[in-house]
C-alpha cells in the first residue's frame, strides 16, 4: 500500500486541464501498489485511478508500461486503459513526477483462490501472452537470472539471521539455476507479478488484471511459474495439484505449451521462487522495525523452493504427459 | 492515512447481505483517517466509504459518532450520512470489528486555505454547532484540560530531546491553563478536529465536513480556537489576521459569540495549541523511526502557543470589540 506523494488541489486542477474529463469532484489516496502513489480520482467523466510514478519505477520504462496497457486493452484484455490527454498522450507530469490516469477496474481480489479462479487466471494469462505478441516495445526482465546474484550479494551477509544456513542454501541454488536456466523457450511480453492481489474477480468471473509495472519480455512459461508459486500453495505450504492443474487447463485452453516449456516448469518454478525469495529477503533486512508496512516473510519462498527442488517433471504440477 | 485491517472478499460479501446496496463491485483501501481502516466501497447502489473501527476508537463511543452524523446530515449539514442496514441500524461488524458504511462526500481538501475558505468554514462550523443542540447523546471531550497533564507525564522525561527546555515550558503552561480555564461558556456538540483535511471544497464552496471521531461536548468557542490554530497560521508560523477575521465573520453570520466567549478566545487558543502539541509530542516520541507515517512536528504547536501567550484580547484574532 502506498501514497508517497501529496497532491495539492491547485496542482491537480492545473493537471486536469490537460484532459477532457470535466470538473474535479474528489481525490482520495488509495492503498494499492507498492511502487507508486495511487489515487482514486472522481471527475464529471467518472471514476479513475491517478498514478504518480515514484523513483522506484524508471521513467524510461513508462512508455513500455503505459503503452502495454493501451495495447492489451485495445485487444480486449481486461486491464486498465490509460486515459489520453487533449494532446493524445497518456503520460503527463504532476507534483514533479510522471503521472497517468487509467480507467477504474471493477472487481475484488480473492484472498483464498479456488481451482476455478486458477483456471480463469490461466486463461487470462494466455490471452495476455497472445495479445502482447505484436507489442513493439521491448523491456528486459530486470529481475531475472542475471540480477539474482547481485541482489543476493546485498543480503548475503545477514541472510543467516533470518534462518540458519540460508546464505549457503541460496548460494547453492543460484549455482544450480545459473547452470540450468533455459534460454530457448517461447517468449514475449509477460506480466511477471500475477499475484492474487493483481487479479480482480466479480462473482467468480475474472474482471481484470492490474499492476503491469513488472511486465517485461521473458519466457511465457516463467509467468506460469510465478503463478504456480503465488496461487497453488496452501497456507501450510502444501502444493495443491488441483489448483495447478486448473491453472494449466485454463492456460492451455488458449495457448498450448510446447514440450520444452513443460519440461522447464520445475526449474522455472525454482527460479521464480528464488526471485521472490531474494526481493523479500532484501526488504526483510532493509525495512525498519516497526514500519507500518510489514515486509513479507522470505521463508515462505524458501519452503516453496524446497518443494520445487524435489519435483522432477511437470506431471507433479498437474500436467498429464 | 491508514488501512490496518484487510477485509476478505467472502467476509465482505457476507457483511453486505445486511444492506440493501446491490452487488459488490469494488473495494479499495483508502489513505484517509488515522484512527480507523477506511475503504472506498463500490456497489450497484453507488460509491460509499466503509469504515472499520480499530481499537483506538472506543466501541462505546460509536453510537455517539454514528448517531451524530445521522443527526447532522438530517438537519442539512454537509457531512457523511451513515447508511442503515436492513435492520434499520448503521453499525454492524466486519472482520471482527465494528463497521459502518457512510456516504461518499465529493470535494477536495484545500492545502493552502484562503480567507474565503476560512469564512465558509466558520459558517459551516456554526451551523454544525446549532444543528447539534438537540442531539441527545453526550460525550465528554477526552482530550480536554483534565487529560493534558496525564498525557504530558507520558512524554515529559523525553520532551527535552525534541527541544531544550520543552518540559519546563509545557509544565508552566499547564499550570496557567489549569488556573485560568473557562468553565461557563456556551457549549454543545463540537467537531474538535476541524483541520483543513477534514473540510472538503468544490470550486471554493464548502462541500462537506468529515471525520467526526473526535466530536464531543465542549465549549463552542474551543472549536473556533482549534480552527484559529489549524487555518490561520502561515507556513512561517505568522498569524494571518485576515483569515482569522474571515473565520469569525463566517461563524458570526450564523451564531453570535457572547462577550465571555470572545474574551476567552486567547486562553482557549492556548489550550487548543497545547492539546495538539501534547498528542504530537507523544506520537513523535512513540512512532518508530523509519515508519511510513511521519509524525507531525510538535514544535509547530509550540510556536503557535508562543503566539497566543502574547495575545491579550480577541481583537488580535481579528474580532473588533
Amino acid at each position: 500500500m502506498a501514497v508517497y506523494t501529496d497532491v495539492t488541489d491547485s496542482e491537480l486542477e492545473e493537471f486536469l486541464k490537460a484532459y477532457d474529463l470535466g470538473r474535479l469532484l474528489a481525490l482520495k489516496g488509495i492503498a494499492e501498489g507498492v511502487e507508486n502513489s495511487n489515487f482514486l480520482l472522481h471527475t464529471e467523466a467518472g471514476y479513475f485511478i491517478l498514478t504518480l510514478y515514484e523513483k522506484r519505477v524508471a521513467e524510461a520504462d513508462l512508455p513500455f508500461f503505459i503503452g502495454l496497457m493501451d495495447h492489451l486493452a485495445e485487444r480486449g484484455i481486461a486491464c486498465p486503459l490509460p486515459v489520453k490527454g487533449r494532446d493524445g498522450t497518456a503520460l503527463h507530469r504532476l507534483a514533479g513526477r510522471p503521472a497517468a490516469i487509467i480507467s477504474f477496474l471493477e472487481g475484488i481480489w480473492v484472498r483464498r483462490p479456488k481451482a476455478g479462479h486458477c483456471q480463469a487466471l490461466g486463461a487470462a494469462m494466455a490471452q495476455m501472452h497472445l495479445a502482447g505478441r505484436d507489442f513493439p516495445i521491448h523491456r528486459a526482465n530486470a529481475l531475472s537470472l542475471a540480477s539474482w546474484r547481485p541482489l543476493f550479494d546485498t543480503s548475503r551477509g545477514r541472510a543467516d539471521t533470518v534462518e540458519a544456513g540460508l546464505a549457503d542454501y541460496i548460494s547453492a541454488e543460484l549455482d544450480d539455476l545459473e547452470a540450468g536456466w533455459p534460454d530457448n523457450l517461447a517468449g514475449g511480453v509477460i506480466h511477471a507479478d500475477l499475484f492474487p492481489d493483481n487479479v480482480f474477480f466479480l462473482n467468480d468471473e475474472l474482471s481484470g488484471l492490474i499492476d503491469f509495472y513488472f511486465a517485461c519480455n521473458d519466457m511465457f512459461a516463467y509467468d506460469i511459474a510465478v503463478c504456480l508459486n503465488a496461487w497453488c500453495f496452501e497456507a501450510d505450504n502444501s502444493f495443491n495439484v488441483t489448483k495447478a492443474r486448473a491453472l494449466m487447463v485454463g492456460y492451455e485452453s488458449i495457448r498450448k505449451l510446447a514440450r520444452d516449456e513443460r519440461d522447464a516448469l520445475p526449474v522455472l518454478a525454482r527460479g521464480a521462487a528464488l526471485r521472490f525469495l531474494l526481493t523479500r529477503l532484501y526488504d526483510w533486512l532493509t525495512v525498519p522495525q516497526g514500519a507500518l508496512v510489514t515486509p513479507k516473510d522470505p521463508l515462505e519462498y524458501v519452503r516453496k523452493l524446497r518443494f520445487h527442488q524435489k519435483v522432477t517433471n511437470a506431471r507433479e504440477y498437474g500436467i498429464d504427459l
